[in-house]
Parts: C-alpha cells; structure tokens; sequence
C-alpha cells in the first residue's frame, strides 16, 4: 500500500479526493532566506529605508503566489484562501533576508503548499530585485514551520510528527 | 547613482526599460534541491520505477512555471522562452532530490529568473507530491550556476563576476 | 488604531483574515462609463445592429475579469462567485456607453471588488474596440453603486454609509 | 468600408492581423485619478509615510496588470512589453490620488492598452486598498495621454488626430 | 421561456446564479479519444515504455486544465474542485489513445466542464507530443460518459435523459 | 534516433530548443464539430438570431485561448501570435454547428496547437451554452487542416505530408 497519495493504484499522478474530508481551519507557516553578499544586504536596507520597494514588492508578490498555488503545483486543490501574510527580515548573521509566510483557510486540505509557495515566490523576486548587484546570492532552508487543522493536526518542526 | 536596476529615481519600483538592448542568445542553468529523510527518498525512486510520476510531474511543473515567470515575478519581463529542461536526480549524499533547470532564448533580458523559477517550482513539486510521508522536507540552494549572452557575457558560480 | 484593513500593525501589507467571519449572501452592483465622440457611438451601435460584438465582447471579457480579480488586486480573496452579470447601455447624452455590473456569492467576503473590475475592464474592452476611430475616448465614474450583505450591511451611494 | 478594425466582414469579431507590421518601438502614456473624501487621502498619504504600502502595492499591481492585458482585453494581442513604469500623486484639489502608467516596447502593435489597463488596475488596487474607509470613492478620467510609434505616428490628447 | 440559461431575458451572456442551489457531492465523467497511424501509437507506446512520458505529460496537462476551466469557458463558475482524475488508454481498433476524466466536488454546479476540458487538453497535449510523426491525428468523440449529484440527479450517455 | 521531438535522450519530457530556427511566417488552419440533437442546434440558431450570443461567445473564447495554448499544453513555447479568428457556422446535416480557426505569426515554431486549442475550446464553450437543453452533444473531428511556413513547409489534410 503506498504511503504516496498523489499516486493512484497502477502509479499515475492524480488530485487525492477530499469531497469526504471536513472543512475546518488550517494553518501553514513557513520559512525560508535568501543569502547574499553583506554589501548587498546593505543595499537592500538602504533601499528599503528610502521607499521599500525591495521588500515591498516581495511581500506582495509572495501573497499574489500563494494564490496561485494550484495553478503552479499540478496535483494541489485550489482553495479559499481566507488569509495570507508574508514577513520579510534582514539577518546579518546569514547575511541575508529572512522570509515567513502564514497561510489559512476553512477548508477541507491543508495550506503547506500555499505557504511554501509564497516563501519561494518572495525569495526568488527578492532574488531578481538585486541581482543586477550579486549574481551569487542562494535561496536556503526553504521549509514548513507549522501546521494546525486537519485530521492530522499539528505538525511542528522539531517534533518530526509526519501528521 | 543606484545599481538596483529596478528601482527608480525617487526609490520606486519599476520594469527595467530593455528596449535599446539588443536581441542575443541568452543561457542561464539554475540548480537546487529538496533535503528529505532516507526513506522518502527511497519511496521516490521506486514510485519513479513503476511509473516515473514524482519524477515526471515535477519536472512538467518546473518547464511550466518558466513559462508563468513573469506573472510571478513583478518586475519580470514577459519573454518567448526558446527552451525549457528540467532534470531530477536522486542523490544518497543528501539524502534527496538535486533539481536542475536549463532556460534559453534569443531576446533582450537574460533568463535567469525563469532557470530559478524552474527549479523552484519543481522543488516544491517534489515537496507536495512527498509530503503525506514527510513533512520535514526542505528546499535548499536554489541558485543560478551559469549564465551566457547579453552585455554582461558569462557568469559562472565560483568566479563571482557580477556581470 | 488603523481603519486600514489591509495594512498591517508596521504598514506592511497583507490579505485579511477572514476565516472567522460567516458565509452570507453578498451583492455588489457596480457602474462607469466610457465617453467618446458622437460619430464613435454610431459606429459602437450600428456594429451592434450588425452582430453585437463590441456589445458582446465587451460583456464576456467583464464577466471573466470579474473571475480574475484576485490575480489582478494583490490583497483580495479568492472567491467562489455565484454570479456576474454586465450589461452595457448607449447614452445619447454622454455621449458613449454606460457599463454596470452585478456580482453575487454566498461568502465570508463582499464583491465589490469583483463588480468593479467587470466593469472597469468591460469599458477597457470597449476602448481597445474602438479606439482605431477614437484614441480620445475616456472611461469615467466607475464607481461601486449598492452593496447587500455581510456585517457591515446595505450601502448605497448617496447615503454615504462606510459599511 | 468599416473603421472598426476588430470586426471582420460580417461583423464578427477577431484579432486584427498585424503580421505584416514593421516592427517599432511605440510607446503610450495613459492617465486616471480615483477621487475620494479628504480624510481618506490623508489615511493613504499617512500610510504612505509610515511604509508606502498603498502607493507600493497599487504600483506593482499595476505593472502586473499590464503583462496581463492580452488575457483581460479579448482582441489584445499578446506582447514582449520592454517596460512598464506607473506613478501615483496625491493631489489635493480632487481630492485623491493621480495615477499615470506608461507602457513601450519595440513591435508590431501598440501599447495603448496596456497603459490604461495599469492605470485601471492600480486605481481599482486604491481602492480595494481605502475601501474600508470610504466606499465612495470613484475612478475617473481613465485616457490616454500620448502614443508614439507605428504607422500612425504620434497622437497626443487635446491635438485630437485620431491615427 | 429559453431553456438556455446563461442567456438573460434579452438574450445577452450571464453567468447563472447559483447563489440559491444546495451544494451536493457532484462528479462528472467525460471521455474522448486521438485517433492516429499504427505507426504513430506504436511510436506513443514505446515512448511511454521508456519513461512514460506523453501519457504522463498528458495526464498532468488534463488535470492542470481542469483547474483552469472557469478562466477558458467564459461563463462557467470558479469551483473548488475536490478530484480531477485523467486515465489514458492505448487502443488498437482506433487506432488510437482513448482518455478518460472524472472531476469531483461537494458545490452548487455540476462539473461536466472541468471533466470535459481536461479530456479536450489532455487530447490536446498527446497530439503536440505526437505531432512531429503525425500531423494527421483527429482529436474524436470528447463527451459526456455520466454526470451524478444536483437537482437533475443522474443522466447516463444512452439514456439520453437531458436532466 | 527518436522522431519524437519532445523527448529527450533518455526519454524526460523538454520543450525543444528552437532558439537556432528562423522566424517566418506561420499559418495553421484547425476545425472541429459540435454534434447535437436537431431541435439543439434550431435553439442555438435561434439564440443567435435574437442577440448573436453561442456564437458570439464561443468566437471569443476561442479566441481568448489561443493565447492561452502555452498554459494549457505543458511543452508548447510561448508565441507572439499576429491573428486569430474563429468561424462558427451551422451544419443541418450533423446536425450541429462547425468551428473553424485560423492562427499566425512570424515565429520560430508553428502555430498548429494554437488553431487546435481556439477550435477545441470553442467547441467547450459551445457545449456549455448548450447543455442545459442537451448532454448528449458529442465534441467530433478536431484536426489540423493545413500549415503553411517553416522548415517543413506546407502541410494540407489529405495530402498526408508528416511536415
């Protein structure tokens, strides 16, 4: 019996039905960063302390991401997002910037992947946003933080409970 | 003088203007991986035996989402891609994934958001396709390895030029 | 306090949560208008009387742009729609057309947004129509007309109420 | 003889043909303003200093939007835009917030459409963004300002040349 | 009194409100087939041997579309799809490959669209997969099998009730 | 040596490399039925005398998704299409109504898929105009009538050419 959900009985992909699950709430958070240079890190606060654009225009696209997490995973509900946020955070000691995102809904399947989408998303246009200056930077650790709702329940980093 | 292309005179955001580049033959190669526990790398490979799907769905996720790059990354160019690969490779030493993503075109703009793009979205493929088994994955060193064509000529990762 | 919704305790930006809130019925009725030189109108209508297309095309792409409203506004919800209507009207004395839009779901968030991007890209659709004989024409007073629904309960223009 | 270049013979509706176009580069600068209660443009200029979100968010929108006018505009065809900037002002004498878009590139069509889906989509962003504060905000003189490029040449509002 | 129902009192587009319906478990079944030369399934069959991969791109193409079905049909509802399921079968009276798409949801519409497009694309996608051997292949009989849940119950192809 | 020209060395789906072929003009020809109960087809043509709209919203559609064929069809590149229109014409002897779809551009690929696609979701759209009157409609003959432009030259149905 596979473990694999996503895998029907002879192998192939397909969209796991949950017409029978209930909806409640659910919770992801997750995390991820993008390290670079410590002069482009100083860039991107200046940048941020005259308009904020760099973390602006991340937050942003990583909201507008995770609304299109179905679109851009191919066996992945699409789903009401009843909220997103993204947090963005310099860290000198990568150095680099710290990216959170919490993703809810009422539903019936879990927000990870809407979660870890607009993480990845935040990082790859924080990427773009200063790449002109640090070809090098790397996104890292990009991973679920958490995870509340759901048959499963919690699931939180550290426990290693696979919910 | 800023060297933050994409923010304009007075901080704010914009889309680089490219229309007096000119049209060359643009590379980028991106890479990057999904961490997992031994185990899930070993459901992986024997769902990839019977049927290829984890392997298969990921890597059309990642060729798609090159092509959705500038409706994710907001200050992105929309671009006639010329060619899009994806390569999956389990690797022992990680335990995991190692993703790779090769983007092209004849144009004005280097490809390199679309090679990460690739690889970040079958990174997270991979994740969504793995995660009823293990939910502790992490996506790490998402980066550009190379990049060839336009003004700026090649960059390699290890020779550091900020072309 | 801020009456900001949408931006957070530091100003930055985010989708609402609106998990908590309850699913009811939401209408949003919505109107503007595209004003254009006598002669464009006659030609708008005697194209009607033809085949009805600038009519008809600029109906259809309003009811679908409604359905895009959460990837075009970054901080709106993903919404289950349960109708959208357009209707588009020749006025003699603007002269041009008049656009209104009705939008309707039972959901934990209203639709004004949704009727007012029918009716703002209806009336784009109407330009890119006719702008080969009239690059002058301007859309005008898109506005939102009655809302019904939700906490905040009936608004309608002219009472002034900030539901 | 039709002067409505987006209906074909029997008045049917179809994507103009523009293969035989010459390639130029064209540039169009579109102009709109939402007008709204005297408080509510201090909330967004207070906003605004505090962390830019309003006018941050409702740029970038508006960039985005114009990547997206060939899948809003039913005729629109699809285009390699080489840049997109937007502005918004606030000006006292609406009282509200002044938003100007321009769109270039170096092709076979113009890119009027998609300056004035930018200006739309970011004043409907404003207004998503203050709509909690005031409902009866209104979007107004959404036109173009200027194109240049192409068969037509230069037309500029007030000259009234209908190229 | 019109049986059409998305055609309004004056004949103009809608899309049907719903807003009043119960929501049901609904599923829907399509199917459809690519006929080709032998030498062109053998070609497919082989291909698939291999490492599967038209069947499997083409699998992953019809479930991504279903998804999609309100953004290409312009009158059909956003749903929140609970199961989409694309089966793809080699047959050798066709000679051909014969598809198959179930979609599922617990919602107020039925689901014939979404099982129907994803039959059309993944059909679609074998012939671009195929068509550099076979530019001859004719996409046949994309239909409705069997639709189950609304107030029209049950309708079976064969029994022709219009439900 | 595979003639399979999305398949690469070990068989993984790619999009081909085109960035080496020259652009020239492409034009691709595609049809396809909708097939229906007789009474159906008197109530589309009814329909269309009074207001136009199967017709006229089936065009659109068409249209709208022919520019969407990179999206829907994983290994297609993404084109500058410089026309497409769609035909849709009543037949008594299916009884049902034929589409039509003619796409183009000067490009490096052929636009065989985009005249495919507009022809394929026309016949959708139809069907769901329709099906409240009928379920039993049936999708037939969507194929690819003639090709013209690029390497492989002219391609006509029934001359059986494999361009």
């Amino acid at each position: 019996m596979s473990r694999l959900t996503h895998i029907g009985p002879q192998g192939e992909a397909h969209m796991v039905d949950v017409s029978e699950k209930s909806a409640t709430r659910r919770v992801a958070i997750a995390q991820g960063a993008v390290v670079m240079a410590p002069e482009t890190l100083r860039l991107a606060i200046a940048g941020d302390a005259k308009k904020g654009d760099v973390f602006g225009v991340a937050r942003v696209a990583g909201i507008m991401a995770a609304k299109k997490t179905h679109e851009l995973i191919p066996l992945c509900h699409p789903l009401a997002l009843s909220k997103v946020g993204v947090e963005i955070t310099p860290d000198d000691s990568l150095p680099g910037l710290r990216v959170a995102a919490e993703a809810s809904l009422v539903g019936k399947t879990g927000v990870e992947m809407e979660a870890l989408t607009a993480v990845a998303v935040a990082c790859l246009t924080i990427y773009d946003m200063l790449k002109a200056a640090d070809r090098g930077m790397r996104i890292e650790g990009v991973e679920l933080v958490e995870k509340r709702g759901g048959k499963s329940g919690e699931w939180r980093r550290g426990k290693n409970d696979d919910g």
